[in-house]
């Protein structure tokens, strides 16, 4: 009778994208004219770029001829990858990363999660709130976090993440092991500054805790005071894994192309005080479970960091910014207070008048046809905000602060 | 301070694959001219077909333009991929698959290596000797085999599956949770008859047992007595996850596509004995750590199952398993004991003279100059064997064997 992993009862349901779909599919039903502007999903729109395109195209056509076709590739990579990630990504920072501390992985999503399986359950975990829910409901899975009371995991360190601090949560005051931070955030679409993050890492050093940083969003920072990568704060590399990806740099939420970087000197211990490298761990259990990126798709990472590449994913980058910049000059210029938006495609509106998440959701929806993501929905101190993305096109992202001019609140 | 998950310290190195390459290494070194051949790995050699390039073609120019491009898919794969998988796969058999039961993966190493997160530490699992290596890691790494005393893990249940029993292992006489059955199988590339596949569902039920049945090589297949899928037997949804690949059916090693079928009827239970069916378990699984396959690659797959497609695929199929009927018909010719090479691409050469397997290992290397792979590698009972593999080219094949016809045993 094989027993299972129990830990997924304590997972609280998804409902969140399934409450609005059906929000929006019965205001759908009544209203069958609607026209409904979706801001709400985090999903880029804009095509893949021609560089990454023909690089592609090229790579296909290699995989149909006996002299050019690849079998199975390196789980951790293809080293073309892991160099031009390397040579693109770091060394303009002046940071030093080995090939061999890259790990190119079909998402950010599958690495957040899948790297909890390193650490023994007994570990505290601490997250901010709000947050993107992978980091915990892996965790959940894993064992880590007890069972929900009300929605509050009773063995998480939650961090508190508000205009009241800034959107720069405090140390934990609990014992934690490991700490998600994302920089630029999702959902507030804030940055954690320069200063703050080097005293998260010495924070870190200081408590032996393992920082996880997720920098899905690099690509969109415009501020000088934060970093792009995690290593160029002094000691990172003792206690950072750093995840990447390609879906919003370069539109490739469909073609799934991410990295992770574990450097050496980062280790966990064992129960009897023994230090263990998270670097060949990593390595190993990638070997076991995965077994690596498409070479077609790593072609097209690749072709990323080529000059074209690199000019044409800016461009699309600029784009969406604009659109961001477009949706908060907007809600600021009625009067509406807003966060996010410079360092992220993501807005992060403060509801008017303490109204909750969901009563700004239904007004967006039923008054002026705007789809949104309520606040509440990434954890309790998102209450009393609401998120919109700048993923939209450019005519739909004018037409939709137009309708939103026009409420009165 | 985090602790690391210790039961990866309980993992055996992998060092099959290193030492070959060593002994590889070396023996070019010392023999600059040497001309090896490689019948030792299981990857594929031929191109990918025609209407798969084709198709993945179209789907690159797609992700190029706003019309037709494509961002986050859906975690469980397009319908379109699913639907042509039970077309294809599954009605032709006469069984009957929902499409909610097809989960797309990027390959049956990761969903034979993540489907154990769904269940307790507590399980005893079971597995062939010798066996593909996956199974037994994964489990390691998941708590659920405790140490390896010489090599032996204390809490895996052992099938041992020779010449001896005909390469049909007898069902556990212990108690076991978990099965993992392969057929046709790596490494001695023979297949259970489909009496015997009935008689384990039949055990699977009566002992509340989960089979785990990996039919990555089901394209092979030539005997009429054995199953295509174990969905064939009857009771089979009750008791059996099945995981199929597109590497070997259509050279997608390096291409990365498979897919698990989880049927709705399967399930473990809780401690408190309370049935929980696994299908929703592993959907919440892979929607929470994984977010799809390649939109571009799912194209490539649906087009093995077109017209065009399917002719293509059974040419290059046809084109292996002439080259296993070669090295099969050839090593016999000399009164070699051979099995397999019929229904896989894998042929599985039982030693003469009571030789090791490395020891014949050394001699087809050092006096043919051909790499092998020890079956000492896959287990214990692998001792004695070894693995040479079909997916050379015809010419190499051929070669090699009239090499090792030169050899005096």
């Amino acid at each position: 009778m094989a027993n299972i992993n129990e830990n997924y009862l304590n997972l609280q349901g998804s409902y969140l994208f399934a409450d609005i779909a059906k929000k929006v599919a019965d205001y759908q039903a009544a209203h069958a004219d609607a026209d409904i502007i979706r801001l709400g999903i985090g999903d880029v729109t804009l095509p893949l770029v021609p560089a990454v395109i023909d690089a592609m195209s090229k790579a296909v056509q290699e995989m149909g001829k006996a002299e050019t076709f690849r079998g199975y590739g390196p789980e951790q990579g293809y080293d073309f990858l892991r160099q031009a990630i390397i040579d693109g990504d770091y060394k303009p920072l002046g940071i030093k990363i080995a090939p061999d501390e890259v790990f190119v992985s079909d998402g950010a999503k599958s690495d957040v999660g899948n790297i909890q399986e390193l650490f023994s359950e007994d570990n505290i975990i601490a997250i901010t709130d709000p947050v993107y829910p992978v980091y915990l409901d892996s965790n959940v899975m894993g064992g880590r976090t007890g069972e929900a009371v009300d929605g509050i995991f009773q063995k998480v360190v939650y961090l508190p993440t508000s205009a009241e601090n800034n959107f720069s949560p405090e140390f934990p005051t609990e014992h934690v092991d490991i700490v998600y931070l994302c920089s630029p955030n999702n959902p507030t679409g804030t940055v954690l500054s320069r200063t703050r993050l080097a005293e998260w890492i010495n924070w870190c050093k200081e408590n032996d805790v393992i920082l996880m940083f997720d920098s899905a969003y690099e690509a969109f920072i415009s501020t000088d005071d934060t970093v792009h990568s995690i290593y160029e704060i002094e000691g990172a590399r003792e206690v950072a894994i750093e995840f990447r990806s390609f879906s919003k740099t370069a539109g490739f939420t469909g073609t799934r192309c991410a990295y992770a970087v574990v450097p050496k000197e980062i280790t966990g211990k064992t129960k009897s005080g023994e230090r263990q490298a998270l670097n060949p761990m990593w390595n190993r259990r990638q070997c076991t479970k995965f077994n690596g990126v498409p070479y077609i798709i790593q072609r097209g990472a690749e072709a990323v960091y080529t000059k074209e590449g690199r000019e044409q994913t800016r461009t699309n980058i600029a784009y969406y910014k604009e659109n961001a910049r477009i949706i908060k000059e907007g809600l600021e210029s009625i009067g509406l207070t807003v966060y996010g938006g410079v360092d992220a495609p993501y807005i992060w509106l403060k509801t008017p008048e303490n109204m909750t998440s969901w009563e700004l959701f239904d007004i967006l929806l039923e008054k002026v046809q705007i789809v949104s993501t309520p606040g509440s929905g990434f954890g309790p101190h998102g209450e009393g905000y609401l998120r919109l993305t700048s993923f939209g096109s450019r005519e739909n992202t004018i037409r939709a602060v137009e309708r939103i001019k026009t409420l009165q609140f």
